[in-house]
């Protein structure tokens, strides 16, 4: 780089009216060696009308993020290995165009498409009704959940894009996105999503504060998907699994085959995997999802302290409908808020408190590159053994 | 014409980034000898801030499409003469300010105010309760149906105009709108609508595709709505009826006047009849709306194969509620969905399935023309008598 | 002035196509001798984006409007004390992004945020279901009316700023906004927003026409909303009351000192009062909301035969919660609907008929200032005395 300094460039700030439509850096604009590129530009017609996406290309590894959708992650690539899935839903969807109440509360499924979709932050998992209190502490009404929370649909106040000196080089997107109403809790999430020049690793880290005067439930989760041919049949998941049960029924009938995906079925309902994980002494763990050749990987690493439960979830359908599986790594199952909060699994952020989360999401697309990412898996597994429970545990999710 | 290529231009294409605010092209641009013009905007301000209105011009008829809604017409005008009707919604509405759920399903109003509406493709008709199940087949949820479904309030995601060349040329407007949810059916409606230069008569034409794994049910109704001059008090419908009834009670008390329109009365209650009706041996029908001097008449071209079935809404109020009538071909009656499910009307679309309709719209305003309409109309009804039945047919809707 | 002739600029119509994205007027531009400015600019990213703001200062007093919100006033200042409050909600929030029947109707609070908020036009107040009928007089459904009704979540179609010479010049800025739908209520609200160069006062004025043929139900509310310095602890309402009583039991246990505003407190309910007050022979009227220190005040004034009530509503909460107090002049009392209609306090607009409301606010800075405005209410206090009711009033609201 040319000099030491860090670019800072701000692309959206609401509050002092600054906002760039378009918007390109790259390498050559700070006489960095690297060669990356970041483009930001706004979307038009059909439901992405008024969408923001910055695409971020570090010369191994793209991915565009939207800051209109909770700063989620929409698609990427890995040196040209297409990341993400095939939603039904074929492109970003402005939030206004998205009702969550839709559907029996299943709204967020008209806009779902993104490789990591922020699921939280009030509540995240099913819908259904739960108990609102009024100023005087009286319950006046049930408020009506929906689908894994709002905060992938509200869009980011405050934009900026930062190139930090080194060798290599750091690409970084901060966002400000603020899930709030008047009488209701306060979150302010700042999100910087990171990817070092060359790297085969991009890093999402989110820290949540209630800005509020009064404590705050959380729930937070990394709705982290992968498609074809990430996932596929045959594909495995590794990981250092301490205690693993089927979410209901249905999951149970194929314990003996979580870690593996099946073949394509149309119409296949879905199957969900509740588990804890092994960390270092640090509480950092991973876990590792290889293709059915065993020669390109996806990693997630994310650290135990912070982001406790695991959910996986599979959808091995018809492509048509999406063959796809989330790995998603959360602050609490995603179950009815409900159930988690009388299971104590539902955090309280203190007014002021900053909750902090960080997920690491890696790539690998030869076979000694997936050997080593297997392999700390493998490392962390020797902490204990894996206890997989065929049947629910009743603690963790009822089967409805 | 100055070649005989046919000329394209994409106005929208979100997956690749192509979006042209405003576009103009007339016969001078490409040379034709006509007298046409096609222009496109995006509207500012208001509930219409970010509709895209493209308006095309044939020298003798003019009307306004509305890619941000559903690709509906919106209004026209022929020699001069207005086509549409005065809702008390007074400008195109961007959905993104439409909660079709509002109003106890009804907020589809808030935003109807178009000559032709597209009413579908999940569901049209009433709003109220539908059963829903999840990924296991289980029933998880009901989901409440909203007026007349999505589609008009979905915008089209690609958009293109084509001229083909010809004595006379043909004008064009392409779009493609999807009705999809992750979870859900997936819809792909592609709209075609076209005119010569120099007609009296516009063609919709729309291929709804089912791009999914899994079969779909199909609701299709062209809510098509002529007000003043072309319904007024006197005015008459002209149809090749094989059976027509009403919809209840209300409108069975005025069957004796099912085909004449009455004088506009303030809060009068909506009359519906519903009817099947008489085509060529190639399915081939036509409507006629003709007004109370007989010298003007708007007339409906359409395909009993593909559109079994008419609803005929009267609406005769005082015009500042807004005189209406919609004629209405559709797949199913625009009863609520679980009703015609029970009856067998409503459709399914296989995966990779088209369900392909057309409706076209014609002018008269002269007294020979009305009559050549009309003379088809007692062409077609030398098919067989017309069966009307004063009481309703219970198989084809409940007194609700 | 240059000249005696009003200055016009149109900077939105919908029906005609116009829209000025920006726009600048002072007083140089006019050749006024004052010293003022207004600027309009369209707000863009977070739940900001689309939103249109008009920003008038006068030289003395400066106030934002919002039209893509029902013609709110944002924020202002007054000598460079703020006026408004610090709601959770940081920016002003498109209606696109807000689900009124989010949170079991209290969706309104994701965007509440103004100094003055339109409540209203077809009801105000809490919400819940309300019987709605159709086209023929039945019983079809129950609509859920949400929280404070819809205009302030409706964007103008018809923006104008007018400058009218004189000395001092007058600005104005003219809004149409329209709360419809086919088969509903019909409603053009006229705002007229204006403030003279050199004033400590804004007026608004509105004329509510049904544009209906059929008569409609009224109610609307100034939800006039001030936090510190003009709230605070120690705070004191003046206002000439004739009748005055609590909304319910926790209002009623600090009747005491209902016209006194308390020290913060995080998570305190709020408490509101329902009055009527004297006004003088012309109806006309004032209250008057002095600081602590007596140095400063806010001042409404009205007409209580436009608006005969006056909610007072406390929020002395945590400023990060937001300390504030909505005075709020209104047609019926904030209560749902169907109570107040019981209670005869709901309008009837006939068609074509107008019903007009103005209010305005002044502002003080210095003692002797702040004693005028206080001479006013002891003047008009003096048409006899205030009946203050410890308890309810059974007519006035339930305690739910």
């Amino acid at each position: 780089m040319l000099n030491d300094e860090k670019f800072t460039r701000v692309l959206t700030d609401v509050e002092n009216g600054i906002y760039l439509e378009n918007f390109t850096i790259s390498h050559t604009d700070v006489g960095d060696p690297g060669n990356w590129l970041i483009t930001k530009r706004r979307l038009h017609g059909g439901l992405s009308d008024g969408v923001d996406e910055i695409t971020v290309s570090n010369s191994e590894l793209s991915f565009k993020v939207l800051p209109t959708r909770g700063m989620n992650l929409y698609k990427g690539s890995y040196h040209g290995i297409p990341i993400g899935w095939n939603s039904p839903v074929k492109a970003p969807v402005n939030p206004a165009f998205v009702n969550l109440m839709d559907m029996g509360g299943l709204g967020f499924l008209k806009g779902f498409n993104e490789w990591v979709c922020h699921c939280g932050l009030a509540s995240h998992g099913g819908p259904g009704p739960d108990t609102i209190t009024d100023d005087q502490g009286n319950v006046v009404s049930s408020t009506d959940l929906t689908l894994h929370g709002r905060i992938a649909n509200i869009p980011a106040k405050y934009v900026e894009v930062q190139i930090i000196p080194g060798t290599p080089a750091e690409l970084v997107i901060i966002g400000v996105t603020e899930e709030a109403s008047f009488c209701g809790a306060q979150y302010r999430m700042t999100t910087r999503i990171s990817t070092k020049v060359g790297s085969s690793l991009v890093t999402i880290r989110d820290e949540v504060l209630n800005y509020g005067a009064l404590p705050a439930e959380l729930e937070l989760l990394y709705h982290s998907n992968f498609g074809m041919p990430w996932a596929e049949g045959g594909a495995k998941l590794f990981a250092p699994v301490k205690t693993l049960c089927p979410r209901n029924s249905h999951a149970a009938s194929d314990i003996a085959i979580w870690d593996t995906y099946q073949q394509p079925v149309a119409g296949f309902p879905e199957q969900c995997y509740y588990a804890d994980m092994y960390g270092n002494p640090e509480g950092e763990t991973l876990c590792v999802l290889q293709n059915a050749a065993g020669d390109k990987a996806a990693a997630l690493r994310w650290n135990v302290r912070q982001l406790p439960y695991f959910c996986q979830w599979k959808h091995p359908n018809d492509d048509r409908e999406a063959y796809v599986t989330g790995l998603e790594p959360c602050t609490s199952f995603p179950n009815h808020k409900s159930f988690e909060r009388a299971n104590g699994r539902v955090l309280t952020l203190e007014p002021g408190a900053t909750y902090t989360t960080q997920v690491s999401y890696q790539f690998a697309d030869n076979p000694a590159d997936v050997q080593k990412l297997k392999a700390e898996v493998a490392e962390l597994q020797k902490c204990g053994p894996a206890t997989i429970n065929p049947a629910q545990l009743p603690q963790w999710t009822p089967d409805a």
